[in-house]
């Protein structure tokens, strides 16, 4: 079993010692050795490699390596990195990197470039190859055109096995990759499509329109890509045909495309639950990073200070009973844990559409139950501690009232706050910590100092 | 524009209307207005109905469409409401239902089942089906034997491509998706695979090992679900064989099974970071949420007291100054946001292989650097509210030296305390939070009252 588990963790991703040895390579100038270790990778792996190097060495090992940079590399490199690369290649060799890539690889590698290496890169196309990326780049940002390849299979939709397998048998130009061959009227509307697994277990004068799948769905051209990617986990698509205003073909989208937007949908909401720009990479710079992180502590700065000019209030309260101060913030920290185990599930639930308005009572009120009822638990525990520590009974019930009060607020705060902010437009993941914290840590101080002056004093 | 939002919005997922009409015919026990609604819906999306509407209209909207609950329906539901529906049919619906599934869908539909559950559904398949679940179910948890699917196409690797259609167009059972023809050699061990679309596209006489495709790889029959949905997002699989421990094709696994994985694991990371039971659904009673809730505040509880306690040992400090108890929140509370940040940040590069051994060095320097200067910004902003707030320029400068230190030692635990979690084998998404905010409430705590008592009294 050990050996298993050994082989494993070599089998996926880099290999351990690799980035060591890479880097020893490229500080001895060894271009033997750098291409000997390079050219297993996958051109994903090289890029992770790339990722893990610091700057210096990254442009020397370009340099050593200058012609194997294939447009694959480009596609799986991270926007910062890419733009740095680009920049290192010669024209010529930038031209032969992109020109193998399909269209929909070439628009996720220009887009995020700035206008010079935008041009650089089209220029290195053949013309239609160019003007299929310069029509998707008209697209919105983030939108089912960005997504889609133009490189489409269809066949009229009268056609039947045989012709459609005589038909791809005749093209020198299939795509790569396709999974569907869509079935179009004589306008070049997608009616159905049939999986290629069904064409080829089928006779040949079954027609086409017998094997349509069920699963047949279509987008629109400037439809969002979340909604794409939602589409395709939820529906288990494999790829989807995708047609402009008047219903027409104009690309299909596959699986691994909407697979990397799931990805980064993903990633978009688990960093900004933290505050953290959902732009952010591991290769950012010191300077870009500290940028990024400044808006979010800004903001926590100001609702830090709003929650200490609760306890102001109570400065005669807590100079009489230090204890207070002591105790303070144990109410503050249980009431933000709460309020953001609430808040995580509720953004989670909006994201995947399991929360709606259709069960948004039921989960609220489930969530203000459960704040009672841990809120209770913890209660007794805290009251008790805070009787024994400081040999007040009184004080442990404050403690207690308090620690109830702030724990229902925090489950009401944590699933309210981001169900009212996605009705209004805002992106939950992004403000709703800030302001759940902000309820629990006002609630949490008011609470048990605004108790403890009527109580103890 | 305004039109098509609203077409997207009705597009993908439940229509807004759909479950209040839905929740009205079952009240009104109206059978047939209940199947007009469901019948055109996928079944993911019925299964999310069930998830949003409450227990007892869920009962009597099971009974209203009894003969209407089918295997898709099943496999998409929750553990929990799977187990709730499956107790309320009868054996024999229970038995068409899973009649038609694909053996990977049966294993992910029994395998959290109690095991009276797991019979009844295993009684209902044919003998042949109910051996090749029974034999997945042998494998470990979240392995790829779990996950993948018996049922696979595979060619001798001397084969040409008319051979290959010939046979394909000769068999009658082919799974209802596949991409691949395996290519397996005499010992039926998979030494390549190739894809439909370029078998679709090559003359017959052409040799299937001329079409092999780059992306090839296998997968060991006990290796973690993790690593193959790592490798399917890394490489851009679409689908791919699973060998046993002879190295001989049991099995194959497709993109859709890996998608979720995928899925699951993400959500995991996010719901783990906020302490929250990753195995937490949004149709979990009170109950069963109160204790999934409880364990993370239990901890929260203990490094509140542990927080605390740094507080009680500056009591007579506190007594002198009480200035010093309305602000020391503020540096807590900045710390151990910034210490999320940076926290958040090594999480997701774990996961994703973006942070290892190579690299961990540069990016602990980074984060403490970008404390540093977040953190003297933020000194020189609170120094001056601090001594404009409460007239003394030494609390300002008190408050200030806290602060950086605070922020240093946030960047530097938050990619620290996970990176070293993930050494020691525990997951660093689950228990990195408590240790982080409990080196950032001590340690702010502690400088800022430890220099006020030095320096102001």
């Amino acid at each position: 079993m050990a050996d298993t588990v050994e082989m494993i963790e070599e089998d996926e991703g880099l290999p351990k010692n690799l980035v060591a040895a890479v880097i020893d390579a490229v500080q001895l100038g060894d271009a033997g050795t750098i291409d000997a270790l390079l050219d297993p990778l996958h051109p994903a792996d090289i890029a992770d490699l790339f990722e893990q190097i610091d700057e210096r060495d990254r442009a020397a090992l370009l340099h050593l390596r200058k012609g194997g940079m294939d447009g694959d590399i480009l596609s799986e490199l991270g926007d910062d990195l890419r733009e740095e690369v680009i920049n290192a290649l010669e024209p010529t060799e930038l031209a032969e990197a992109v020109r193998d890539l399909e269209s929909d690889d070439v628009v996720d590698l220009v887009e995020d470039l700035d206008e010079e290496h935008q041009w650089q890169v089209l220029d290195a196309l053949e013309a239609g190859d160019r003007v299929a990326v310069e029509k998707a780049l008209a697209y919105p940002e983030e939108s089912a055109g960005r997504l889609m390849q133009v490189e489409v299979v269809c066949a009229p939709s009268h056609w039947t096995v045989g012709e459609a397998i005589d038909y791809l048998r005749a093209s020198d130009d299939l795509p790569e990759h396709f999974y569907h061959v869509i079935l179009v009227d004589p306008r070049v509307k997608p009616v159905g499509y049939v999986a290629l697994g069904r064409l080829l277990g089928t006779s040949r004068d079954v027609p086409l329109t017998e094997l349509i799948e069920e699963s047949f769905r279509t987008f629109r051209v400037d439809q969002d890509e979340e909604d794409v990617a939602y589409a395709f986990n939820q529906y288990h698509l494999i790829s989807a045909p995708v047609v402009d205003e008047d219903d027409r073909l104009v690309g299909v989208i596959t699986i691994d495309d909407a697979m990397i937007v799931l990805d980064d949908e993903h990633d978009e909401d688990i960093l900004r639950l933290a505050g953290v720009d959902a732009e952010s990479s591991l290769t950012d710079k010191v300077i870009a990073t500290t940028k990024r992180r400044f808006p979010w502590l800004a903001v926590n700065l100001v609702t830090a200070i709003f929650a200490s000019l609760v306890i102001a209030m109570f400065e005669d309260t807590i100079a009489t009973l230090v204890a207070l101060a002591v105790l303070m913030p144990i109410v503050a920290s249980m009431g933000g844990n709460a309020g953001t185990q609430s808040l995580t599930v509720a953004v989670r639930s909006i994201a995947t559409k399991d929360l709606t308005g259709a069960n948004v009572w039921r989960v609220i009120r489930r969530e203000v139950l459960v704040g009672l009822v841990n809120g209770m638990v913890f209660a007794i525990v805290m009251g008790l501690i805070g009787w024994v520590w400081f040999g007040q009974p009184m004080l442990g019930v404050v403690i207690a009232l308090a620690m109830v009060i702030n724990m229902v607020v925090a489950g009401l705060a944590g699933t309210g706050i981001p169900v009212v902010l996605e009705k209004m437009g805002v992106d939950p993941a992004l403000a709703s910590g800030a302001f759940v914290t902000t309820v629990t840590d006002v609630v949490g101080f008011f609470a048990f100092l605004g108790l403890a002056a009527v109580m103890l004093l």
